[in-house]
């Protein structure tokens, strides 16, 4: 079976957000895969790159470089639990399933930290081993996320602009730098602007893709896609 | 005189991006503005957003919504104390600085906390009152960061795409939303690949443009902008 690592980023069980999660697992099990959840807010999972992050002494304590300590921390075995804890899920994980609310165009901070502790030089890329490259390469992932704007705001022409544009810093810029494909993003506009029979239409839609999900092509993941 | 805001994260006083902060604080000062710091890491600047960013008793306390509880304390003046000193920090500037170091095509997870908390309904935006219309009209913000990537890798065409690709969200998703006008973004690319001369040069390069700062002219914060 294949495994499949959920990063799930909302405060609240009983949200949408909550429910998505809960239909992935579910869905996901039934058809054998081995599902690991980290549930960033239950795990109260610290988002703040600081030098707490590597174990024992510095490289270079003079001045402080989070990127080149962790890189080397990476390769000493000293990062600190949490973090080799999660490389460990990602390691073993086919596919990254990111699960939150958007905030502000991207994702919530305590998903952002999660991006910017756990991808680190040596585990995740190491130049000039990154995009088609990267060191977690053979892996996909999967952005799904609720909006507070609607469709239409979020349309080509629209106030807030192509859904797509947002998209560039997370799927470019994070995963394929990191070498993992990205498959198409699975977007649930304005639920709280619609009525509870369209919500549960919304869970209904994303087990129905979720059956098919190890069929599908990840997407091409270069500017064309995003802008056109 | 002129009222500054700069927020600032870095962990590393030393670091280019602690110097771009520090000839800020200096040139501003020196033309009789009035600056004020936050600067993230040593303030401990926490970026989750839970439940105890809401003083007492939750507006709906049987499913928690963190946008919704918090427009609801902003009203009752009931959000944590740390978000209200940010937010009377915001309200008396005249222009926000954000001077970091680009993660991941974004800003580091403590600072994307502070827009995440800081920036709640009822203070910064409050439908229908967004975009132009956003309740920090009046005000300007300046992103200015440091790269790990080249100038070329972020060239149109390059293997990381146009630089305005990823400011997208930051000015047009989170500033722009909120009122906010933009200027310019301010750039150093790759500065731990260049030498001692090269980097000085950039504080000078900061400097210089901080002296005619107040005539400079906001971005055309569109589509166009960034994507032509």
């Amino acid at each position: 079976g294949k495994k499949v690592l959920i990063v799930y980023a909302h405060q609240e069980p009983k949200s949408l957000n909550g429910s998505l999660k809960g239909v992935a697992v579910e869905e996901l099990s039934k058809q054998g895969c081995s599902v690991t959840v980290s549930d960033l807010y239950a795990m109260q999972f610290e988002p703040r790159a600081t030098r707490n992050d590597i174990v024992g002494c510095l490289h270079n304590s003079e001045e402080f470089n989070y990127g080149m300590e962790t890189w080397e921390a990476y390769k000493r075995g000293d990062l600190s639990s949490d973090l080799i804890e999660e490389q460990k899920k990602v390691q073993e994980a086919d596919l990254l399933i990111f699960q939150f609310p958007l905030y502000w165009f991207s994702m919530p901070a305590i998903m952002k930290g999660w991006m910017d502790r756990v991808l680190v030089q040596g585990f995740a890329h190491e130049f000039p081993n990154c995009y088609d490259s990267g060191l977690l390469k053979n892996k996909l992932a999967l952005f799904s996320f609720t909006t507070g704007g609607s469709r239409e705001m979020y349309a080509k022409g629209g106030i807030s602009g192509d859904i797509r544009y947002l998209l560039w810093p997370m799927q470019h810029g994070i995963m394929h730098f990191c070498g993992v494909k990205v498959l198409a993003p699975h977007i649930c506009f304005a639920p709280e602007y619609v009525s509870e029979e369209k919500r549960k239409e919304m869970l209904i839609a994303w087990a129905q893709r979720l059956k098919t999900l190890w069929k599908e092509e990840p997407i091409n993941c270069s500017p064309e896609w995003y802008f056109k």
